[in-house]
């Protein structure tokens, strides 16, 4: 048996892995818990090596695994890791199949555990990853493989319950406002009327589209118009808006969210699928900006043109928050000294605690509690007419920009770690 | 008569106006004038106050004139303007009439300089800026009004000949090369195959384009294609192009300028205008990244995205090259420094010194030089298939792009000075 005296102790060594999107933290969460394992090898030894999945469970399936502790030996390297953009250990899409499904495949990865001896397994991803740390945990446990299982999220989308908030959202939410501070000075330079309307990630909820206002209560400075997908869009209404901000200001600015729908359900961005066809004889899809633009430039006749944020919003670490790294790399480290201490099936939470100034700490969570839920924008963070965010809304969002990273430099250009 | 003892020494007051399209670094240019002036405050007293027009000559017809030299008499609001995009006292397009054809408009301008006692303008702006320069200089010469009028070229396209590089472009360059390196990083993460397109500004001349693969002589990290406007496109080499490089590695990235044409001339951009119409019944013009998209979705069916790099290549001040923003002001200073001292009718330049190590110093040409001509990226620059740059390209822009700002937060955004 693997126990020590300490009731707790479980030895052997861990894996980790990253699946899902990519997001300019989900590397600074790989640091926390490369971090992590350093400290109880220097602490109670209960984790041995750390080995890396390359591209989630599938590279594990494939024991294509990095040996993380040699590789991070040097404190320097894991500093680089935590401002380097996207999975560095590569990520996958895949959902487990259900134990009693497939038992075969569960076997072939209980095999593969007890030739590395690997006894401790973390997997930072979204939804789906906390599926298969769910249903590692069940199967683990019905095969009685002692092993402690945990999952770290990250989403820039930032639409998790029980989490106050996900890592790799406060990035995300500071490029978007700082990136809408350099729209909006760039768009006050003429003085002919003009409408710009940037697209914002967020299908489902409104979190990153909200943060483009965050300069409200900073410096004044905010987009003029904020649609989100948490009330259904009417162009008439839209056209009104805008054309009484028109009457303000000669540039007016709106954020949109891409997941924009009508009343019926459709998406706003689904609008040029009907029937339009490019030179190539293909059904044509355009962003939920690009159609507005389209309906703007009909309807008022105004310069108008739509920007969208793209993918950037996820990868762009050069601006990351220095919070949300922190927490990022906090949330690992959390992982593994939970993990160690016996906790297994969860999914690590940051918690806010109460108070004027902004603290956070991190916590765990069943993780079933978590799967197949959507943390929407709250009601009291929109207006009343639904175009545009409260005080309260950004007040809520800005302590998770704060702060920025030294970025190391090379020649001009940030330095990443590639494994 | 104005002049002192000294024969060059023409006393009395400036201004300065912004014009054209803006950039990160037109503000440090502004910043540069300001310094210039308070320097020669201090000197030989030649220039007293420093007015700003608001919108360009627009604002200099109606006098809507600001006191740039009450308003920055504290040095820390300089800094700050040094990091603000976009043209701070606004911009306008402008284009100036004729003398002969509109004496009036002239008349009414130099009622105005004698009105506040001006005798030096400075006009920071691209081709049509050079042109009001030039008219103006002529007017004021045939009226016999004494003045010296001096043009400082902004544009992030680096397309101006007579000067090595413009103010604006290294800071562009700058953005695109970092935003490539995270670009990849984020493609890199999946095993499935994909092509990345990325749509970057340059309607003419393809420097910004070929900026985004420099980080191959940093790193080795670069789009695996890059298409600039300076070669005709052909879509089938692009299709056997990236079908080359999807054997190679699951994903490709593609860097292609907004400007490139097939052989007969029409934009690639352009194709989606035949026929095609949304929902609204509009005829739909995609960009040159989407039609790409589509054309790689239809004929290889592979994932394929397009991402346009869209106005943050003009505006995202907070990621400036700090070479870029030091020869901004440099060249500001020095176009002051150069009025004083008699120079009139001419545009300041940025010359580069021969040698291994990069050094740039500031010198000035005849404005009717650089007029109505385009820079086009080297024949030596592009290699012999036209489907990338060669390494001498990225040397040669590599340190345009070198050095970070210390850039001033306040809550987690970049502090932006508002005029």
């Amino acid at each position: 048996m693997r126990k020590d005296r300490d009731m707790n102790k479980l030895v052997g060594n861990a894996v980790v892995g990253q699946s899902g999107g990519p997001t300019a933290a989900i590397n600074a969460t790989l640091a926390g818990v490369i971090r992590g394992v350093k400290d109880t090898n220097n602490h109670d030894g209960a984790i041995g090596k750390l080995y890396g999945m390359r591209n989630g469970v599938e590279g594990l399936i494939k024991e294509n695994l990095i040996d993380l502790t040699e590789r991070f030996a040097n404190d320097g390297d894991i500093d680089i890791l935590e401002s380097t953009p996207a999975a560095a250990l590569g990520s996958c899409r895949k959902k487990l199949p259900k134990p009693a499904d497939d038992p075969e495949f569960f076997e072939n990865l209980i095999a593969i555990f007890k030739k590395y001896d690997i006894r401790y397994f973390f997997y930072i991803g979204g939804n789906d990853s906390m599926d298969t740390v769910a249903k590692l945990s069940e199967y683990t446990k019905m095969c009685d493989y002692e092993m402690r299982i945990i999952g770290v999220p990250k989403t820039i989308d930032n639409d998790l319950v029980v989490t106050d908030h996900t890592p790799g959202f406060g990035s995300a939410a500071k490029y978007i406002a700082t990136t809408m501070q350099e729209i909006i000075r760039d768009c006050a330079v003429y003085t002919t009327k003009a409408v710009t309307i940037v697209e914002i990630m967020g299908r489902d909820a409104g979190w990153l589209t909200a943060s483009s206002a965050i300069g409200r209560v900073v410096n004044g400075v905010a987009p003029n118009l904020v649609y989100l997908p948490e009330r259904k869009f009417s162009l008439e209404a839209f056209f009104e808006d805008v054309k009484k901000e028109l009457e303000k200001q000669p540039n007016v600015v709106v954020a949109v969210s891409e997941g924009l729908q009508f009343e019926d359900g459709t998406y706003v961005g689904e609008g040029t699928q009907s029937g339009a066809v490019d030179i190539f004889g293909h059904k044509y899809l355009s962003g939920t900006g690009k159609a507005l633009e389209m309906a703007v430039k009909n309807e008022i006749g105004c310069k108008v043109r739509s920007v969208e944020l793209n993918i950037s919003q996820r990868c762009a670490a050069h601006i990351a928050s220095a919070t949300d790294i922190d927490e990022s790399v906090m949330v690992g480290k959390s992982a593994v000294r939970a993990a160690a201490d016996g906790v297994t099936r969860a999914m690590m939470t940051i918690l806010r605690a109460d108070g004027e100034e902004y603290c956070s700490y991190i916590g765990s969570s069943d993780v079933s509690k978590i799967a197949n839920q959507t943390k929407h924008v709250d009601d009291a963070f929109i207006n009343e007419r639904g175009n545009n965010v409260t005080d309260e809304c950004c007040k809520y969002l800005l302590p998770l920009i704060a702060g920025e990273r030294d970025i190391k430099y090379e020649n001009g250009l940030p330095i990443h770690i590639i494994l």
